[in-house]
């Protein structure tokens, strides 16, 4: 059985994404949660388990994957619905998903994820208000072309799962976004897999800001 | 037949990535190549071909992949030898490809791309050497463990593809590498589609910096 190694659920959003999928998908596996350290690095401590001293980090095995989107392509290896089974929809779902991976810095950096929190920014700057924009041209793409329901199709599916933590920042701290992408953040949020996330992550020490 | 688009061969770190791949499998495809605007954003122009108006996009029929991982997974799915045959080295190659999608944030932004330069840098802050550090480890340990011709094995794959910018890089700043690394990054830099790639890059109107 897979066991994933992940951090504090109330702001671990890369944490999040594969623990959703998994979730989502009803693949056990198996949880290992380590509290990010207060106040400094937790990269020494998270590198007893992973090798960049990151989370997410699945063990299978022998084997080890230490990042979120090789994580879901290993699972998508042995579970095929992970992503959507039409080519299309999925060559989408995988830009889409790399996208999350490696852009959206300033969401990530003014909107850290923070799922117990309620709060208002004090300025959307130019750079977080054409990150949300893209975000929203996007998920509305998705939701238009290739079904209303989840980002991809009928399924949730791992572009979903990739833009979960997104769902908890909207909510957070209030973004602005179309009728169809809010529908889809309110579809998210009342996910079992979500609302068991959010359960947990209540009850978590929280760190000081 | 795939139409990859990519920028200017002598700074685009993310078109080379899919597109030695292409060429070191033997995989045809379309080239199309659209210069970086002199001194201001490209990303209006490149939104011709590119939703995120960023290179590389590749384009095959109705289906446009506009993210290097994601066009990678996309070939993957027609060719096998994109990735290594082996379980193990697939999911090491994945998160090494991955690690490199979303990381190394201060080698990409002091060490930029540019393949007809050669110099030296003023100083090694402690973040750019724990980069290097880390991408040393990380090739030492894929030479050893799975055969120390490619990163992952025997057989060029796409986690060659995905550092093969940093083999560029290593050249043109000088960088300092342990001896595997240093066999690698050599044996990269003599790969024919390198070679090919450099050539085209030599020739290339260069940006004023």
């Amino acid at each position: 059985m897979y066991t994933l190694w992940i951090a504090n659920k109330n702001y671990s959003s890369w944490s999040l994404r594969p623990w959703i999928l998994l979730k989502a998908l009803d693949i056990p596996f198996n949880e290992k949660l380590s509290y990010f350290e207060d106040g400094k690095s937790s990269r020494e401590k998270f590198q007893a388990f992973s090798p960049t001293g990151l989370v997410p980090c699945l063990i299978d095995g022998e084997v080890t994957v230490w990042d979120s989107l090789a994580i879901v392509e290993y699972i998508a290896e042995d579970h095929a619905q992970v992503w959507p089974s039409d080519k299309t929809a999925r060559a989408w779902a995988r830009s889409a998903a790399a996208e999350m991976h490696s852009g959206f810095a300033t969401l990530r950096q003014l909107c850290t994820m923070n799922c117990s929190a309620r709060t208002e920014l004090n300025e959307i700057t130019s750079e977080l208000q054409c990150d949300i924009e893209r975000i929203d041209t996007l998920w509305a793409e998705g939701l238009t072309r290739f079904g209303d329901e989840w980002l991809a199709g009928d399924k949730f599916t791992a572009v979903d799962a990739f833009y979960a933590p997104v769902a908890c920042r909207a909510q957070t701290y209030g973004l602005k976004l179309s009728a169809i992408s809010q529908r889809w953040v309110n579809r998210m949020l009342e996910h079992p897999a979500m609302m068991e996330w959010v359960e947990s992550a209540l009850k978590e020490p929280k760190i000081a800001h």
